[in-house]
């Protein structure tokens, strides 16, 4: 078995999601950390290096040496899939380069700054042939895509209603001006773009929604606000939503949600019946029917579909959680990159990771939402 | 113990909330039912007075014939208090009539068919000198009640958000088309007003937001649809709501999350702390904390309020359920009516019951969403 | 509709469960209040007739007083059913009585004082022809009759494991000591019998677990505990069970659990499938199957068997809670009389509350499972 | 970062858990897996390699020839740590030639086929001075850790009872005799030992007990069966059990509970309090207080003891599962090795994974629990 070759931009050690992506990595063995560039800081991006047991010559003090050395070494030893966890303003540019110097990416969220680079970057995708993966993690969950495949196979009839909630307290006080580090770049327009929570969170939410209902969002209406004084983005958001088909739905999105932590959920309706998930009862799905028991999925079980089925490792009732979530992304990415290197077609389950084009709708959503909290008209189209 | 005297206008046999009425007033003793015109049709109220063992003398044809005789009986045997239960188009005339006959009302909710009527009942009211009941029932729930003095003590901070939620599911399909004599009235204009799942359901849910929280909204934007095809008043509703003191929050209520029962939801957060209640679980409160490991308070614990305690019957662990919940508003007014005959004055725990103040602003609350659902302008002002 | 004319003995003002069973009497309007011996107090018994709105010359000294009065008035205004609601060892004798005297018995568990007592009023019951219901209030809850339906349908396959539980923490400390009143006569072996915690929530799991199950205990052995210091009887036990039909299982009750409140349990597991029910979710009941998702079943579902349809009163969503259990031990013990008094055979679903034969296999547990706690023996037979 | 050197022994291409070792193994990045024997058959063995990665020269035909070969390599390639993922009857040799060849042993459960055998591996483990760790999973849950942790604080008080519970339903037929081979081997005496059920599961259970009551099992009295026909080994049973210090408490395992999943669960009181953990909701512990709201403490929460933290990766609301649970074992236990490597003492907190010890107890639970299943005496000494 073939381990692919990860470098990764980004993510020196005291990240707390560079440290989640090498685990994803790991995980289910596709990929061997060979190089690095983990810091604008030369200094610490050697560091880094050491901590994680890299040859020092293959960490370096930028992404730029990193692809320049790394296209120089011959093929079996070069660095394969990138990975990029910097901020967002340092998404597009690692992104744009290592595409073009021929490698693959696996990218954080928000895709870029803007929806203009998501749109470059989406050329830059296509132009080069490469894979990009887009890391919503909550999408890599069993249950998660289950939800998907009952709604896309109808069981519950023609799509009515989507609520999707991403509730958080961290940001209730403000923590930016205490030195966190994480609530520092998600809370400044220079490293976040124009969005804090929105971005941060909301994209998560957003990106669940289309994923789970298979509809597309068409107009919406938000209300955006900063509740912490001193605050410079949104920390708070709720926006009505249209999608195509003639659905309407709600998203919230919070970070000042106090004693809440990550508890992200979806409920979708249909003509015939509901469904319901959420992470901090990751291994269930609930089933809703009119006139019929609650019926409740769980990981693992025999009658779940081909996308659950393929994502998860444990028999029923040995509970798998983000981590395994966000290596399934991981996984399947690199199930595809091997099967076109053995000439061969990815099947449909690998394929099932969210990338450019979700990007792009997630930046659209960050642009459009930002929009809408501004203005004074209730709906405005959702412009791609 | 004296009970107080219980005449009913409307819920005949067959009738779910009429009964429900019955049990309500019966659970604690506080009632006896006397009298009573239980439906428009003379022989059919005649048929329930003699099911519910009534003399027949004092099951009348009509309310307005119930009014007339019973205030010429005396003092000691007359009837004090009117039910109310009547669809909505029948519930101003009726309660003005009862109230300027001398009677205390219990009415059911939405207090009227217009918000022109509630201001004029309000006035009614308040010439009459008598009570008036509004039976939101989920503001009759102990642990309701515990949220509610709880944010009000201050314990969680300046609140800064509220989400309501009421999702069923029952007319998913067109059941107004099948004999459903419940949906029939609920989705006549003629009988239920301007509003369909708003006025049903969406009343609830703002006055469990405004009772909780203890704030008031003041701007709202509404998404107000017919999902169902031949329906003639909406069943399905999202609104962002603003709140003074610069709380913002979101109301849900749709009657078309096909497999969804009653289950009613707030959240609410302040700057400190969160709090979260739903009916399913009705026996329990969250208390979440930033930094602490989240609470959960039970009915029958030792550490509640007064409010919860007073209205509370059995130790902790034997759960009380929505009838429990009727009977507190039923009982809380038979005290208050108590406590003015004999001259004393009530207890703020036993105040504590929806009056017609509730009622106008769900009457408000009622027009303004329906205004702003037709409306092009995002934020319309919650006028009264 | 006639309301049957009720007794009451013990239950004056202050006790727990007399209040229950009135509420229980009230809820359905079967029955009317009419008299009552309070009290062993004459003076506490007419204290507690006034307070509950009797007229004085119906409230009684003392049981005997009370049956001996009654019996003389004419029958339209004479008691028709008494509810003996005093400690343990005041059980026997007034129900004996109250049977003797022509009149219909509600009786709280544990039936008697002892088993010889509980055979005796098997012989009294028989011989006047009247009926009795003991109060295991658990097996009134509308999802636990579910269940008995389930299994006795066959569903699971052949039962192979009943699992029963009762936590209890509230005799965590010596409360019999500081007056407690509830934990003092339960503790005393003068008035509760031989056992403590299992005589008082034992025989509930026993009576619950033979319910459901369907089968009978054959065989038990017993671990039987006094873990706080100073107390007179048990107050914690776990016993292993044999029934007939090769199943087994395994029962708990202890009221030294800290922290718990009264979350008795069951589940029941068959060749092909398991069932779960406990009171803090007492709408739910949960069915599970190898191979297929967990079905949640729901109070108010359309699919709910007869049973369990005919002890709900309100729509799925709803709660109903422990005094609607009760009050459906009363209410169909109602249905029966009446349809006795109407000439008429009572349906399946009045007749299914418990009675004397249950009460009989309740004591009998109580002395197998003391004896078995006393015994170097493994296994004792359960001697009935 | 020094990798240790991890080689196997069992485990091959389609064993469930051999996987699952390397998972874990790989997780934190602690090891690199250099050598296996996965199979008793050298073909297997080779290909299972090969699936692996493996360098072909380094996949043994058997574990004998493993230590030979790895014994002779320089220090700087030789294997440092040894899995050993074999049924039952293929411990103790393996363990104990492991051992005799210096190297570290990791070990499935439960420790041998017999007592005996663990009793002689106890000595080489202290004759040889190398580390062995057994893998009971549960202990290596961030929030079974807590527990422990809060109960050796004191905050619950003298412990009095001890509940625990594991029940699966995989084996509610005859599994065995359709080929599954997951089944097969934990049904045969010759390769499981005397114990089925008790063995596989109940042992989990038992260790689960005493770690987190800290408390040690003096007598026990069994209720062992087999449930399906043709069975060779106990598939089911309920144990009553005495602690030191005077607590007593229930363990009940059964592979026959039809539906259920692999739901372990603890339940431990004392005094003053109790504490609830169960797999299916792993990331949360609950604490139970007379007359103080309970309260749930979350993985990652900060209020969390040092053990907990210790074994988190992910912020508060990332669920954490069972995977994550098995590289806690892993990771704590190279941590030790990298100390004494380093020449410093591990803390306490890697310290803390089940060794030898807890293997010796183990296999005791089960000689003992099989022996009281036969027994007619009530309790038999927990005799090690």
């Amino acid at each position: 078995m073939k381990r692919l070759k990860l470098g990764m931009v980004g993510g020196g050690a005291g990240a707390f999601i560079g440290a989640v992506h090498r685990i994803a990595a790991r995980l289910d063995d596709h990929y061997e950390l060979v190089c690095g560039a983990f810091s604008s800081s030369a200094e610490k991006s050697k560091a880094s290096g050491v901590l994680l047991g890299l040859a020092p010559e293959r960490v370096y003090s930028s992404y730029t040496e990193l692809f320049e050395r790394e296209k120089q070494l011959p093929e079996s030893e070069r660095v394969e899939v990138i990975s990029i966890v910097t901020p967002n303003h340092v998404h597009f540019e690692p992104a744009k380069l290592a595409l073009e110097s021929g490698f693959h990416v696996i990218l954080d969220k928000p895709a870029t700054f803007s929806l203009d680079e998501a749109k470059q970057l989406k050329k830059v995708v296509a132009e080069t042939g490469r894979f990009l993966c887009l890391t919503h993690t909550y999408t890599g969950y069993p249950m998660v895509k289950e939800a998907r495949q009952i709604v896309s196979s109808g069981r519950l009839g023609k799509i009515r209603k989507v609520y999707v909630e991403y509730p958080q307290g961290w940001l209730s006080t403000f923590e930016e001006g205490s030195g966190n580090k994480q609530a520092s770049w998600r809370t400044d327009p220079e490293q976040s773009g124009i969005a804090g929570a929105m971005g941060d969170i909301g994209t998560h939410a957003f990106n669940l929604a289309e994923y789970v209902s298979g509809l597309e969002v068409t107009r919406l209406c938000a209300d955006i606000n900063i509740m912490v004084e001193g605050r410079r983005l949104d920390d708070d958001g709720a926006v009505l939503l249209k999608f195509n088909g003639n659905a309407s739905g709600v998203l919230m999105a919070t970070q000042v949600a106090a004693g809440e932590e990550n508890n992200i959920k979806i409920r979708v309706y249909g003509e015939k019946g509901g469904i319901e998930w959420q992470q901090c009862d990751a291994n269930s799905l609930q089933l809703k029917w009119p006139g019929r028991p609650l019926e409740i999925l769980r990981t693992g079980g025999k009658y779940l579909g081909t996308f659950a089925t393929h994502n998860i490792r444990t028999p029923a009732g040995h509970p798998e959680g983000y981590l395994e979530a966000f290596a399934n992304l991981y996984s399947n990415f690199a199930l595809c990159i091997k099967a076109r290197l053995a000439g061969k077609e990815p099947q449909p389950e690998w394929l099932d990771f969210p990338g450019i084009e979700e990007g792009l709708r997630g930046m659209a959503f960050i642009e459009n939402v930002i929009a809408s909290g501004k203005s004074e008209k209730k709906w405005l189209d959702f412009i791609l």
